[in-house]
């Protein structure tokens, strides 16, 4: 059984004073890791049914790329705006000073698709709200958004109150 | 035998005008298309022993981590700026207008290790040669350089003229 934790490394006030930054790349850096990862999330799942995996730029990427492919099933990326060349629908979200926003092909996804979504890290829930409401804008369901990391302090889970939410690791 | 080429859509005049941009999203979203590509990566290394997978942010990353789950070896980003949260080593690259850099973890490689380095796309050359010095600067070795896509009238591989280069797709 591999301790995942031991591979999430504590980066002290990264990216400004007084935040914890949890660094995922050595756990990318070990295959025992990550493959004990993509284990765990689809535990997670139990046997739900899943069409496709929406990841979230640019960290979703990693184990959302492994889920898809574990899954067998196609994998969506959600970009920051003016990245996807393609028709795109936009969300909008609120930051900590300002706002930003989150893009989906509009074709990407299907009325009816059952839709996995993945990021690394649950935080203020911003970004993993705007992603639903796209993915729903489109007329998927949301079955599940998965995390490696949940920082419970920021509480995130509030922005998302009918997803089944989980996560890997919790803070 | 999957024809990986139509899972590319040509966008014409994006990022701007008169640039036609390869969409490999139809290609992500296949599950068929994106196992044959790594298969096709995996028959390109012929063999060649990889100890460590390194992709560039942040489309490099999806076939990356395939190939390094693949190859079973760890995964390592190189990322823009400000974005890695430990010790890094930086490299600049010129841009048409200016310059731009990317980082990686000091620790992330070791001296000897036998990269294979990834990307979508080979363009200019710039990113790969930038990250390719970011690899050997770390004493590791970059035994090939893969890519999803080489656009050949933009003659990049002329900046990696002691690297093994290969693509699955050349326009």
């Amino acid at each position: 059984m591999v301790d995942i934790e031991q591979y999430i490394r504590n980066i002290t006030d990264f990216p400004k004073r007084g935040i914890q930054f949890k660094d995922i790349t050595p756990l990318l850096a070990s295959r025992e890791a990550t493959d004990a990862c993509v284990q765990q999330f689809i535990d997670l799942l139990d046997n739900q049914k899943v069409d496709k995996v929406v990841a979230i730029e640019a960290r979703g990427f990693f184990f959302g790329m492994l889920l898809a492919q574990r899954l067998n099933v196609g994998f969506i990326p959600i970009r920051k705006p003016g990245k996807l060349p393609y028709k795109t629908l936009k969300e909008s979200y609120d930051l900590e000073y300002g706002t930003d926003s989150l893009e989906i092909h509009e074709d990407a996804i299907k009325k009816g698709d059952l839709v996995l979504l993945h990021d690394d890290v649950l935080a203020t829930g911003g970004t993993a709200k705007a992603a639903c409401n796209l993915i729903e804008r489109l007329g998927a369901e949301v079955v599940q958004c998965n995390f490696l990391i949940e920082l419970e302090f920021l509480n995130g889970i509030r922005k998302l109150p009918n997803q089944n939410v989980k996560s890997l690791l919790k803070y």
